[in-house]
């Protein structure tokens, strides 16, 4: 399923903007997240922070199962998805609603297991949990949260900003998750348990840690959102969830442009490449077809890029070059450097889907 | 499963008090709806109005099936849940986030058709639809609405309010959906769809259609809501989407008292105590423990009741005065009226389980 069409489908045209700006609806569907102003809805006075709202769903057996995530993984990755909506905006994540659907299996031991992951994440990013909901559900658990995170008004970064000739920019590495998720599956394989850190995991998977921590306890980018807001150039943002190209995709499409990434300047993270080595596949299918880093990827005027650069290394936050944007109707390229010259591939569309290759 | 009592062991002290309040919680889990000041939090300035943030979710097959909801109803049914509970604080509703698992069973066209309902209620309420999250499921839909609403700051009513003496006041008739709900099964024992409106509806069900549609579109009560916060001696505040019962044990509770509600003041529908009477089932069953009839169940100070009546009276909305609040331990009693004298039975606590009995 193509989550945007589906959406887009079933949603686009269904609400005049007149009708939404009325109640305060600044952004709606189709970014990061939405953008409304509730006091401007009750009383006509624009307010100086926003309210950003985000929701995101994980589904057991669709983007978990028992061998690649622990219970408590379950729950600090539900909510680390939302932060990473929030972080892509430019805004501060603050209050969080919980809708757990939970099957006979899910014991009450489990369930608070899940419940200590989800609070270790809000500790973490400072939100407050504040509400929720519970059902039963027949088979599968399904989590939803609802994050609330705030931003200056007029400052939110979207994906549509983007201008010809602006530098292109990751704010970590990619491909890592994914990588996470293969040696997790391998372990699954080989009758092992997801767990890399206790005494009596798989040898093999305990040397991966780094991997499957990055697919287990991702790490939102909060504070790197904030450096960009705070530096100003920054033209179009997008957080990785989906796999760089298809996020790269969305920003062209916003902004209606091209994207040219440069192999040599992605970052590469060594143990994603080593094991990419070990197991024979091609780094770059996880590092461009790989979700969930829930890194930034934006632009920028190219003349800012190295002083966005500068302060971002300021901070010990990574940031990386990686292309240019050019005029032209809305694809993504990448130059590849074979041993003669330059050659150009245009990149798929295609998201992440975790248990299909 | 208990959900409040899953909820607290779950989430209670988790975090503290002063840590929540510094980032804008005025009210956290435990109410209809969580209360914030997105504003206090960011810049230590009050806010003139809070916002209300709510979420609920709907199961295939936990709370509909196809039998009893069709897909529009489906959609429509689960944002009326969540304008309930923004009506059950006094509030406004004003923003709504979708989150739908979708099965393979659902096509394009059957998703299109529930979120035709879901529109056709954001359009009756004047809610917009702001965002949302599609993922697949493996077999089962799950629906889950978030929903913002605003309230003027401290005017919000709670389930805590209500002092000895109080009137207690329900909003309208109850156990008419669960009456419908009865009616739609009974009919898909017979093999008949959930349809009462179609031409090739069962008979037996069209007669029904007030039931019906009071299961499949039940209409939440704002206005009720904002009639009561104008009225000012509004003490307790619930909606009636669990059972009269339950939600009359949540305010006792919340409110450290016991509620006595006189069994010859609960209003009746005639359709439903027909049918009761037509099926062999004591329509009491059906008003005190059938659930989702999304009227407000409340206390005001006795001296104001009738003054409120006739506020609601002038507005076309049905205001019942069914008992009084006493003091003692959290409980609730409903006083019989025998051949020869009064009698009071404890009511218990239990919920409303939609294909349980």
């Amino acid at each position: 399923m193509d989550e945007f069409a589906s959406i887009h489908h079933w949603t686009a045209g269904r609400q005049a903007d007149q009708w939404q700006r009325e109640r305060g609806v600044v952004i709606g569907i189709g970014d990061d997240t939405a953008v409304v102003d509730p006091a401007s809805a009750a009383d006509g006075v624009a307010a100086p922070k926003r309210l950003l709202l985000a929701v995101d769903t994980m589904v057991e057996t669709v983007h978990f199962k028992p061998a690649t995530m622990r219970d408590e993984d379950v729950g600090y990755k539900a909510l680390a998805a939302n932060i990473s909506d929030i972080a892509a905006m430019g805004g501060v994540p603050l209050h969080a609603l919980v809708s757990v659907s939970v099957p006979p299996a899910y014991t009450p031991e489990r369930m608070r297991r899940l419940y200590d992951g989800l609070y270790e994440c809000a500790e973490r990013y400072g939100v407050a949990i504040v509400g929720g909901d519970t059902t039963s559900s027949p088979q599968h658990l399904v989590v939803a949260v609802t994050l609330t995170g705030t931003v200056e008004a007029g400052r939110e970064r979207l994906r549509s900003g983007a201008k010809p000739g602006d530098a292109v920019f990751v704010t970590g590495a990619v491909g890592m998750s994914a990588a996470g998720l293969h040696a997790l599956l391998a372990e699954e394989a080989r009758g092992g348990a997801p767990d890399c850190e206790e005494a009596g995991a798989g040898e093999a998977l305990r040397a991966l840690a780094p991997l499957v921590r990055a697919h287990q306890r991702p790490g939102p980018s909060v504070r790197a959102g904030r450096l960009l807001l705070e530096q100003g150039s920054c033209s179009s943002l997008n957080d990785v969830s989906d796999g760089l190209a298809s996020e790269a995709w969305e920003i062209a499409e916003a902004s209606g442009l091209r994207l040219v990434l440069r192999e040599k300047h992605l970052p590469k993270s060594g143990s994603m490449a080593a094991y990419a080595s070990s197991v024979g596949i091609d780094p770059m299918e996880w590092m461009l077809y790989g979700g969930e880093d829930y890194v930034l990827l934006g632009t920028s005027a190219a003349e800012d890029a190295e002083a966005i650069k500068a302060a971002f290394h300021q901070e010990g936050i990574p940031f990386f070059i990686i292309g240019e944007t050019e005029a032209g109707e809305p694809e993504v390229e990448l130059v590849r450097h074979g041993t003669a010259k330059e050659e150009r591939i245009k990149l798929k569309k295609r998201g992440y889907n975790h248990f299909l290759s």
